[in-house]
């Protein structure tokens, strides 16, 4: 579980800062790829409920694809503040899920949904209000495509591979994956690094040169130590 | 031609369950795909006018690209709610429609236009108000990779086999054609498909497990029999 | 240096017009591919100053990423009026700039940002007010895929050669290259082409034909000799 | 297991025929795509044994990446007669398996190799002699771009959904899946199919039209009935 | 049709050097991209029939997919020296002419197969020695993705576009198409091009610089009239 | 320059060798991609000569497309031993060198040609014998996509910065790239690794098991300190 506190870091900062610290980490493959924010207003976070798709045959549709399927069984047992990661290979070319799911998902108090396939519905969704990332969207039920096949393992989603528990934090700019043993320290230094940016970005503002500022040389990181956001250097 | 009933019935329903009752029937390529809307908030039905580009090539373009071509044909001969549909082969390096032919078309009462390829003076359009389901933006013209071919054949747009007369429906998730034999029963149980689904958003919104709910049990379909819109269950 | 009338005039007219406008003179490539209006609203004219990364190779970027690297040498200098144009392979898997340098290059007079690539902080871009056009968002810093390997040389963005000094513009269509040499006749030109345009659709918009009205045949272009905008045929 | 009639059956017929075969059973998705054979001249037949790549995560690929991982553990057990089968996503920017595991995999008995990434050391494996179906070469190994993840689950290869146990067939034309519990009706169909289709190419080779023909018509199949392969009409 | 001495000069020249005669007369387009000699050590020269595969669609696969259908209506009706030319889309995922009508075509005279979808039975393709050119091998049957809906038509393939008795020239390294009123006047070029060709090459084997010889400039012009094939230059 | 030595070791090994050696140095982009190699039987190692090609631009093509262009002043200048590497951006339309400047660079010594563009006259290049990467054939010129820019920079071929001197090593897995400065040392180790990969393969060819083996534990380590080639453990 995230605690209150890492989860408010993350959703103050962007998921910029974010990739930036996990880089700094050796970690450079955690921004989803070639998805859209269906919601560019409202940010994400949560913890990595997995659900995986494989391609469509016809034979195992039939006999997994019915009724109670892996995808509405996850749906249903969904836990506060998750957040649904579908693997469907990037295929575009049928909804991988729809209004009344993503409305369960809601209810028991999903925090969103990421796939790198298509979404059905995706007027209703957006009125929902419930955070979500796609690759497209599609009218067509997922067994155009699809066979919902298990949950909870290790997934790849928009070319990045989604950990059961790991955090998901979406913003306007796209969604990325946190390692979940990362996420607290990630979380706090990269509130650090944001203000830290802030001192960057107002003495940019100001005509500042790049040189020696960003990155930050030892003449700017002095001024920094004695900088307080209200935009008036400290006195020591 | 729809008639007005069928014609309403389309504008009532989302394109997914239209896909939806399409598949029922067994028909899985409708939706045409790699479009975007350029007018997400306007609802588009109409009869399916085909128009085919080819690839270019030069010596048969100077034959066929200039003054009155195949394109600016079928455009001055629209009738009142048909869609231009164009075949440019997912090729996104030209427009293959502007802003002068996009308005004699809607003065001649055309419902829309769709196409897999460019569209030139997108801004235009949007604001003339046009229904348009479009590969991209591009600034050139058509002779810089398409012959206008010939019109009112069969053609593939996004993906899709559309024939003359068949019927086109796209709202803020895409288009899908109907095939024309179809529309008025596809139309009929598409409404009565959603009024179902109404019913069981409401259960879902209220709580509701998917189990028996979603696709609808023996006790469900029973409590749905009696069922009336306004939210309270009808006394029998 | 782009002179006033010209820059003013380049404004006023639509990419689209200018790709025909280029057309006519031999220039079919011209206008960029898979890029995004980063501002849909703002038009953008400039100067092009390139810059040039490529792929990474880590033992490269161990030289010459870090520190004042090309890409914040070409930032930092950026002179008034002058378009950024990267080029980036067209790989989306990277930011290619970010919001500190953004802001720089806008403090600088710079008139917007184009690159083929991802750009990073796009949401703190659209705040900022400056035009970009681009490939996609990513969150990423542009080590996880480019070397900022040099500036100032003919580059390729978007499938279409840049030369530095080129004329940039764009608007809600997208972005295309005007040649220097030709950027002041090609302005002048399209002024001219749209004014007659206007024309066509003030006859389209009436009811008229396309048939010797677009293109203009004899008879519409004695009576186009003779038209004022107001709308009120001139007497002569 | 695949019982030895149904393998010798399997060998003697196209995969062309036992695709038609399984989509007269419905099954429309069992042809492997984007593969390419490694050893044209062979042919497989063997029991699917499945192990599925992520995407690359770095701190994941510290702890499943190395020594005996899952690659490692599923060569070394391979059994006499199956066939790995190897998810990669499509990915071609990695090798999925090199010379060493390919011959272990041989020496244990394996029937072939079928992977949609890259494979490594393809000049060993041709001399080797092993049958694999593969993406394309590529020097580097699997931790540039993979985590071996798990194996013995279902899987999506080529596009194509492989269940552990399921029967991988592959000439020179390419690679398909037969569902297990179908294998045995659909080589014994093929051979009937492969014999029709001899009388058909014979009849076309002595110049019979298609008419009547292919699809066989009631007058064919009289006389089909009454052939007999050495190309003499049998006397009843 | 193609006399006798053109035919014969085109089976003597390369398609590149065709390709160069083409762009001398301004026709950029009509090599066909993205295809595969299917038997590389076979020249290919034949008049274009044209097939036309649409996307499937049920409905319409239903009425028009099966017995003498649009495709082996024209494999039947094939006349001595044509070319089959395929449209479908580029689309790999079916076969678009398998074992049975290829040696029909063959037959009946037909100088070759080009599609740019998949070739069922490529491996018995192989076998008859008929010179074809696609895009991949795909072991379903085109119904899989395609409805076989006319011919006799203007069509696209491999991004060219291809008119009905246009001359088709294969080599090993591709495909091109020649408009059919051009074939006499390129075939009699392309052999001057290529005996000059021979000449450079054989200034160059000898160890000359390209500089005044490729192109070639005044003085070995001079040369070149004077020269003969037998490598001794001639004594006027 | 590559000392004899150096050359002689990296024409030993397998570029698969190299790609694992170059991988512990922290270099994991080296292995260009989307290549075939046009003489799988020929080995290449030779010095990177880069040439840069950008997008067709006809006004730009017009000054520095004729005559002695970029192109051929490099293959004209190419010295013994040299690679021509060419950047082509991945745009398979056109020809990047075809069969008179290969003579002319194989005259002279050049080493090889690699680019990520098409190859015209494929045919008469595999006669020459010179070995060649490539993206695919094709038989237009290159002015029909590209403009010969510059030479001797860095440049991106098949995804993979390759800097001037740079040593390109190819077989018939295909070609990567040696950083100058690392060739001797990558050449001595990779020697020794395949020495180790015998020795592992005579392991497993014996039936040993992957684990303890490959990668090596202690056991086998010591035993193959004392192993010799010949097959029988050394006395010491």
């Amino acid at each position: 579980m995230i605690d209150s506190s890492t989860a408010e870091a993350l959703e103050s900062v962007s998921t910029a800062t974010l990739s930036a610290q996990l880089r700094r980490r050796g970690i450079e493959n955690a921004f989803l790829e070639h998805l859209t924010p269906g919601q560019p207003g409202r940010r994400m976070v949560g913890e990595a409920r997995t659900l995986r798709y494989t391609a469509l045959r016809e034979d195992v549709f039939a006999e997994r694809g019915g009724g109670m399927n892996a995808q509405k069984r996850v749906v249903d047992t969904i836990r506060t503040g998750e957040v649904l990661v579908i693997e469907a290979r990037g295929d575009l070319g049928a909804g991988t899920i729809g209004d009344i799911l993503a409305l369960r998902l809601q209810r028991r108090g999903g925090a969103g949904v990421v796939t790198d396939g298509g979404v059905r519905d995706t007027p209703t969704l957006r009125d929902l209000g419930i955070p979500f990332y796609f690759g497209a969207s599609h009218g067509a039920v997922l067994g155009r495509r699809h066979v919902p096949m298990d949950s909870d393992l290790p997934i790849t989603c928009g070319g990045v591979l989604v950990m059961p528990g790991d955090v998901m934090c979406g913003d306007a700019e796209g969604v990325l994956v946190i390692p979940a043993a990362l996420a607290a320290e990630v979380a706090r230094d990269a509130v650090a690094q944001e203000r830290e940016e802030r001192y960057i970005a107002e003495q940019v503002d100001k005509g500042e040169s790049l040189d020696g500022l960003y990155p930050m040389g030892e003449a700017h990181r002095k001024r920094y130590e004695c900088w307080s956001e209200d935009g008036q250097d400290e006195v020591s």
